[in-house]
């Protein structure tokens, strides 16, 4: 029997309308565009400004966008998973949500839980289910409704997150294409530099918690920035020697859009010219789990079947991951 | 190449040492021992009194009992998998938290959300990763501080639900056993009926929320507890049959301890005797993603290599899932 490959067989992405650009915040906080572009590389961000909807309405558009464009079937969906940092609520999972809201019924779903490096940890999972049979489809969405807990009073980190989706379809292939190489990794040494204080079974929400702001991204910027610029350039390099991958045969690096200095260092290590590298952090900002597939999903057109690419992560836990495809169409 | 099939190397419980007796709980709600026993099969739960101790330190001494038991070293663990509904922060995964506290470097680690059945869904995924060969030594941890989401003047739940964590090492076996079938399932139908209002990107914590007491378990009960019997019954139903199980050849089912009402469906609908049926819901309550490994944790002595065991559970989602598993030592 030929070994099954799982690969992503048709991508999908969703932003809200509503823009928050640097010149918005300038009137928020004390910033400028300037100032914000050349540390981080953003010019605007997405957000969901209506407040009766959260991730699983994010994540239900580009699933939604996805079934259509790839022709699937509800029918034909045999998992879905979601990753999330930003849930709808604590439970159900968000990918339930969305499922419910889809009207699938029966189809099991479940979240993943790795903040930034969720969408590859989620790609692994969904490698493993198709690569051993067990599922045919699987839909594997990046929801984050990140302005949920964006402190816009804090200059230092609400000009970095966004809101968004993104989508993609992954069933086996025969072919010499595919997720030929996933890398994952953690140290639970970062969690005291990037994290949400309360509302989890640590700090349960109580007024205090509200009052002290305690239900709001608190990030370390210098420790994280740190962290983040020597481990993602690491995986980034190591995915490319154990697949003999060079600047020459890397066609395409997809790197999360947490900050443009950060992917910098990797390209740097990874000896790549700027027209390889994927970015879109100046329109998007960091939407966590939704950045890799909303970069796939704007650069679609342009991939080619057999083209390389390399996708690589850093984010909360510290959590970091780097993954090999071979794209498939 | 023989087909890699994953199994079960050992399990580890933990419960925190304080006791909430139904005494107890008479001096803090309108309620009775007698009720609570005669709906529920709870007698005493477990709580973890300490507020500067969340799920990752239950999920902590489960992951060290176990590791200690099975001789196994930290620099084995390929992967920890982390099931909670009661994570210790929103982000990082309670997973990153356990491996730092724990001294991995490095392994990858995750957390997943799937309620109730979350174990079994992370059984699932332990699977999948083992017998495709990505990692050998998968780490899974269902850990809950269910308490820190329990309203204790709402006597409707707070009967039901105990702290604690239960954890697994899962590893291929070349023998005639392991973790042979898995069903998972899932219905956002049931998220209106089960779920935690606030503290999540659809109703963020605030001080209205908090006032409001949205940061609590929202159940239910009688719509949870009709599609609970049903399903639960259902889907244990389909996996002893898928696997030409009996009454007379299964020997043990291992059901997720909700509510002995429940479990007592299940088992007529699966035609087995008492003594088939691992129960501690009396001594533990329903301790969310933790009870199966605690039941199989607490039975383990008796447990003989060859065993037929069949796990199942319904919660929060709904997710629903059942297991069948041919016991490996």
């Amino acid at each position: 029997m030929t070994k099954l490959v799982a690969t992503i067989k048709g991508v999908y992405g969703y932003v809200p309308a509503d823009v928050l650009s640097n010149k918005d915040l300038e009137q928020m906080v004390d910033t400028n565009d300037e100032w914000i572009r050349s540390r981080t590389g953003i010019s605007e961000r997405r957000i969901l400004k209506d407040p009766s909807l959260a991730s699983s309405d994010l994540g239900l558009e580009a699933v939604k966008g996805l079934l259509e464009k790839t022709n699937t079937d509800l029918s034909e969906i045999d998992l879905l998973i979601c990753c999330t940092a930003t849930p709808d609520m604590l439970f159900p999972a968000t990918a339930n949500l969305i499922s419910g809201k889809l009207g699938l019924k029966d189809t099991p779903s479940f979240d993943i839980g790795a903040a930034c490096s969720g969408f590859i940890y989620g790609l692994s999972v969904a490698k493993q289910f198709v690569e051993n049979g067990a599922y045919k489809k699987v839909v594997l969405v990046g929801a984050e409704k990140m302005s949920s807990i964006v402190d816009y009073t804090d200059r230092s980190h609400c000009i970095i997150f966004g809101d968004g989706a993104g989508a993609v379809l992954i069933e086996a292939t025969e072919e010499e294409t595919g997720i030929i190489d996933i890398l994952l990794k953690s140290d639970g040494v970062g969690s005291k530099h990037l994290h949400q204080k309360a509302g989890g079974s640590l700090n349960p929400a109580t007024l205090e918690t509200v009052q002290n702001k305690e239900h709001f991204i608190h990030q370390e910027g210098a420790a994280v920035f740190k962290f983040a610029v020597t481990k993602m350039a690491e995986i980034s390099a190591q995915i490319m020697e154990r697949n003999n991958l060079t600047p020459e045969n890397l066609d395409w690096f997809v790197p999360h859009q947490a900050n443009k200095r950060i992917i910098d260092a990797a390209q740097r290590r990874m000896g790549l010219p700027d027209e390889k590298v994927m970015l879109n952090i100046q329109k998007f900002g960091n939407t966590t789990s939704a950045t890799i597939p909303l970069c796939l999903w704007e650069w679609e057109d342009k991939l080619k079947k057999g083209d390389n690419l390399v996708l690589s992560a850093f984010g909360g836990g510290f959590t970091w991951a780097a993954a090999y495809l071979k794209w498939s169409y």
